[in-house]
């Protein structure tokens, strides 16, 4: 008899085989002599957004199908019976999530008969049957109520395990203390943690030895979405995102700064001092880089910046921004004339700032009031002829034009660090609710002896493990390509996930849930932000994923079918 | 040719008829000898759950499909191509859900084929297409987007049409302006506003014109309905929300107030002076009314008040307190051990009050902070030996025990008007998308431009007006029977479309929808507590309404039928 895993493997491959069929048929819908037309693929978002999502899903369940330590996907799981039983749950979930997916694409395609033959599988059936069940549900429940065993655990390298109970324990009694009412106070983050953060290295974590950091090439992804998880945990914004903004302009430096300005800057931002943002969006551009207006002009000795920026997180607090300026006056070069120069500034506290350098100019910022996402702060930036040294333009002259490759250079990891963040979140929330419902008696008995909640929680358990799984797999490099699409899927799909998961988890705590005392309100308003910042879910369903898998598509015969195999390997 | 209409009916009646097929199963499968058994029926919650949100489902697409002025399903949808489609649209997404969800009850059950014949059938899936594709979605949003005629208009009585007009320009005008800074600085309520909307008769809607309100036999519960949804298009908590405690009080007094009890108490609380509080949950009973502890006990002229309640919104402000209190010293009495008593007490603005009258004991009262629902503030109230004068017991000697029964019959109301706030707070949030939408220019259109906003919007427009179509017809009595399990049904779907549809607006919103001063921000957290106050959905879903369906189930088979019949004619 063929074990469930084999069983759930055959069905994964036969979706990921119709969806690659809807990537074709979408392709050559979209597409004009083997080229994408804008206009033709603009009339087809829907299904292009059903289908980044179903292609980040399929990779989540790939991913936990083919976990390290088994012999391909015909092995059976091996691990406690929890860690089986939420893996299988995972699995038969979402594969139930991208069938209903694909059968909303199909409605703009002619097919649609491999699919309904999928749907009417009798094994396929069964499965359901044993896994996404209430039945099925309430027991995998019980396991997570009456376990104490790590959900999710991953396989960690001893360094990287030891730095995850490092940063857990330092996020518990640190950070855990100060989260509520930094929230609630909309505070910015204290020096007292700023110092203790510096002290463990956290802003040096992929710059290189030999900048200052702590980056190995071994581990570099993985230790970053090790501590991002454990910070965020206790608190997104006071902890778990400080680093993202070192992790961008590390990267930006290192790939296009000249070997002065990375022995400058690399060290300084590894040990946290000064601390940086990072300014790209402007008001009237969002996810629109190649229309950024932020006019940078060249006069004697440098640049002066005019134009506005938003959406700069910590550019109160940090000494030092990275700004993307329009360097070049041909506006038609869209993000072909964007560069990167660095901006050195006081470091304020509070929620606006007025600063007139001795060099003249003007830099104006102003906090905008969230309903998550607080301890930073977000701010507006209004430039007035502020000046920046030449020595501050990256990559000097080399670097004019290439600030937007060199941004992206820091966008993956960033996007990795996004999905680490939106673990961070789904762990507290989990564990909160899990707390909650041993703890808490209605109608005579405790919340977890009730199968709804039980089959609640084993949904969100199962789907915490898969992201986890997933974001591991895809920060240690085992899902191969160069991390673009990737990290965009994992970034969707943690997102998503942490958004469904902190709203089921307030559920649970009924009205107490709702309460600003509460942590789990503030997981939620928190895990709102995720699919907005970072690349807002529809720009990297719609442009960076959809657009992806039709390119593939599009590729001569024999690349594309090697895609496909190495997809579903 | 059958019409779309006749199509989407007959598949409606497919769904109905799987529908009770399955409650049947579950009935016989939760009970013992034709009567339903707890522990069973715990262990099947899963499927009940899911039943009770599709027979909110189906009730409100058979609404829509029966809508006044049709004579029967088989005619046409009539009115303007946007009603037309999307009444259609709404039908088919509807369709698509609750099939989703029958699905996941099947896996409980032998059952399945017949669900799968259902998903086979040609014709359903031609439906699809034309209805749910990315393509037929577009066009309605497209339309939605062009037009400005209102959304999801439904017949209404001239007097009704003129308190709508009326309502939203107050809304507009006065409470609109101070709605964000309310919610930002959680302030109460200010005077000027209740000033007006006492003047406006808000607080007398429900209480008939012998006692001084406005409440006439034929529109009783449209006016309450239109009247909140136009005050909580504008602010949930400062307005919208202020009728729903008059309401509770009002008919708890008209069910159980002596004729004296009547003529003191009504005509002031339909003068809005005082104000009141209804104080029913305690810390440790949330849903749970017949555990209920706080203590009435009986003394010289009156009765001492004992115990804690939290969730109280307005205590504070409120001059009245219903108090649900047990009034018999033997527990295992549960729900019918409870009496409803009046405490008079003076208004306090601010978060939190000390009360001791002269009269001897004390009334502590302290606000929740909450991350929406702001305006009134909930109270955590703590009683000492606080004496309430014989006079204030509802229905004095005759109501003692009976308390629990009283408030019933304000739950009905409350949860109809808790349906037309979720109205208000959709209508405010889909409104402000279709506006950003329309003017946010990204990658040089405006966002109403782009098919995915437009496939969005369509979804969104055709929930809220599917919603509303629902709310009205149960508010005119349409939808039959004592109204009990059909508020619930509208609370359940309508507070959850609410949840869904301002997720939606604050993402088409971006970054500018997580700022405070973005209202959609606003709508987003306030829609939060909708699943969670006025019956949790839980306890809505499996105590309510499963279990009203499978009692339905196990009557004597002509009795089943009828309701089965009734339901689906």
């Amino acid at each position: 008899m063929r074990t469930t895993e084999v069983r759930l493997a055959r069905m994964v491959m036969s979706l990921r085989a119709v969806f690659w069929s809807q990537v074709r048929q979408l392709a050559s819908a979209s597409s004009v002599d083997g080229v994408l037309d804008g206009e033709r693929l603009d009339r087809l978002q829907l299904p292009s957004y059903e289908l980044a999502f179903a292609a980040a899903e399929l990779l989540a369940v790939e991913t936990v199908l083919q976990r390290p330590g088994m012999t391909g996907a015909a092995s059976a799981f091996t691990g406690s019976e929890l860690k089986v039983r939420l893996a299988r749950t995972f699995a038969a979930e979402i594969c139930r999530s991208v069938l209903e997916r694909l059968r909303q694409v199909a409605l703009d395609l002619d097919d649609g008969a491999a699919l309904r033959a999928l749907d009417d599988d009798p094994d396929w059936h069964a499965l359901c049957r044993e896994l996404s069940s209430g039945r099925a549900l309430d027991e995998v429940g019980r396991l997570v109520c009456e376990s104490d065993e790590e959900i999710g655990e991953v396989e960690l390298a001893p360094e990287l395990k030891l730095a995850q109970s490092e940063f857990r324990r330092v996020a518990a009694q640190r950070v855990m203390p100060l989260a509520t009412k930094i929230h609630r106070q909309d505070l910015t983050v204290p020096e007292e943690l700023l110092a203790c953060l510096r002290e463990m290295g956290v802003f040096g974590l992929s710059i290189p030895e030999s900048f200052g950091g702590t980056a190995s090439d071994e581990h570099e992804d993985l230790m970053m979405i090790v501590v991002t998880e454990a910070l965020s945990e206790a608190s997104l914004a006071a902890a778990g995102s400080l680093i993202t903004r070192p992790e961008i302009l590390a990267r930006a430096l290192l790939a296009g700064g000249t070997a002065q300005q990375k022995a400058r800057w690399l060290p300084l931002i590894a040990s946290g001092e000064p601390l940086c943002a990072i300014a790209i969006t402007e008001p009237d551009f969002g996810s629109d880089v190649a229309g950024l207006q932020l006019k940078a002009t060249r006069v004697e000795g440098g640049w002066l910046l005019d134009g506005a920026k938003t959406w700069c997180t910590f550019a109160g607090k940090a000494g030092l921004l990275m700004v993307v300026a329009r360097t070049g006056a041909d506006r038609a070069l869209g993000h072909r004339g964007l560069s990167l120069l660095l901006v050195e500034k006081p470091s304020y506290d509070g929620h606006a700032f007025d600063y007139r350098p001795s060099s003249g100019g003007r830099l104006r910022g102003n906090a905008i009031a969230t309903i998550g996402y607080r301890g930073m702060h977000s701010f507006d930036l209004s430039f007035e002829q502020l000046f920046v040294p030449e020595a501050n333009l990256v990559g000097e002259t080399g670097g004019i034009g290439k600030g937007f490759y060199f941004t992206m250079a820091g966008m993956v990891g960033g996007r990795m660090q996004t999905a680490a963040r939106a673990l961070g979140l789904m762990r507290a929330a989990l564990l909160a609710a899990r707390r909650y419902a041993r703890d808490r008696r209605v109608f005579q008995a405790p919340l977890a002896d009730y199968s709804l909640t039980r089959a609640k929680l084993a949904r969100m358990a199962a789907r915490f493990a898969g992201c986890r799984e997933m974001t591991y797999a895809v920060g240690s490099g085992a899902r191969g390509g160069d991390g673009r699409l990737e990290s965009s899927l994992i970034k969707l799909f943690a997102c998503r996930s942490a958004e469904w998961l902190t709203r089921e988890a307030l559920q649970i705590h009924g009205g107490s849930g709702y309460a600003e005392e509460t942590p789990v309100s503030r997981y939620f308003v928190d895990a709102r932000v995720l699919s907005i910042f970072e690349g807002a879910e529809e720009t990297l369903a719609l442009k960076v994923v959809a657009r992806g898998l039709l390119e593939q598509a599009l590729k001569p015969a024999s690349a594309g079918e090697a895609a496909s195999a190495g997809e579903t390997a």
